[in-house]
């Protein structure tokens, strides 16, 4: 941790967004945007998006524009979008099943290695192409499989039991999607999915007479 | 809209984490909690949290707290959670499924009046008790039905055609999971999740050498 430098929470939620742009413009053969160009394709001020990459390092020129691919390979890099990552999913419900088969992430180099629900009805069933293990088989799995990600889709009720098996078997990362704030010891990262608060930021918008600042 | 008073989305973006948290601590039974104390269970600080509010009106007191039912009741009312909602579904595939069979969304005043898709198999099934419609009937359901939210699970590629049904029936909120920008006319409302872009944040935070500020 480089102590000296903060940033906030805000600019790092943008980042994966440029990152989603830019691989559009490479996408479309676009080499070289300029800030404005960026800007108004993305309905942030350029002067947003030179603030934001600033925190990182200079990425640009003033009067020259952004070199699309290195900010997208510079993005990349400070979002750990340069190696891949094994994933599980605890709970095969709906949610869990439909993450598995979300097409986008093994792209981006996250690869599920496996699934684990404690239904006897859906344990042993295939979702494309991985075997639904028991439960109770998951301290032994996490002992013997490089794990860098668990994505929690079981029932609020459950979650604080299953974080426990997690971090007793050292396992780094958890997306959490169970709508339950967990308790982890420092070095282990949780990020949240409240998919309600999204639901809610819509009706906020809805109905204010407040007009909303940046994106 | 207030053109005088404009309230950043960052905070817009809190209020949902105010709101739960605060709906705990009525479960509880607590009645009144000190900025200090509030700030301790949120992870956020005491002058944050003041700020955030500050942007509404003035809900607590100097050396006196905040009253925990009227603060709750103040921001479930900015958040426009003071009325009901009638959402549809359109994609009724495992993440459609998912947002469909989730409870706490009703308990927030979401009822789900529709689901539809375009897949034989499915038309026609029931999912809780709602029938899965065929997306032919779709403009037809938005002409005879109070619909406020559609709820977009539709593959990229479905999304922008769907998104012109929906607007030309005058639906005025979308949330949007299909992972595309929209282009809608103003006045209409689109909240996007982007779940991989969720994912890319807990990555950051695995391998970023800075320090976060805020939440």
């Amino acid at each position: 941790m480089n102590l000296d430098k903060k940033v906030s929470l805000a600019v790092i939620k943008r980042l994966p967004r440029y990152y989603r742009f830019l691989g559009d413009l490479l996408d479309n053969g676009i080499t070289r945007i300029s800030s404005k160009d960026l800007s108004s394709k993305m309905n942030v001020t350029a002067s947003q998006i030179r603030q934001d990459l600033n925190n990182f390092g200079c990425f640009g020129q003033q009067g020259y524009g952004y070199n699309v691919e290195l900010l997208y390979k510079e993005i990349k890099n400070i979002l750990g979008l340069g190696k891949d990552y094994n994933l599980i999913v605890i709970g095969a419900g709906n949610l869990g099943q439909a993450l598995l088969n979300y097409g986008s992430f093994e792209k981006r180099g996250f690869r599920f290695v496996g699934i684990f629900d404690i239904n006897p009805i859906i344990v042993g069933t295939n979702i494309r192409e991985i075997k639904v293990s028991d439960m109770a088989d998951l301290p032994q799995f996490l002992k013997s499989t490089n794990v860098d990600i668990a994505v929690l889709t079981v029932p609020k009720n459950n979650a604080i039991e299953v974080t426990k098996i997690i971090v007793k078997n050292n396992i780094k990362g958890i997306w959490n999607f169970s709508n339950i704030e967990l308790n982890v010891p420092e070095g282990t990262i949780v990020e949240n999915v409240h998919l309600t608060d999204s639901l809610m930021t819509l009706t906020y918008k809805f109905n204010s007479s407040y007009d909303i600042l940046d994106f």
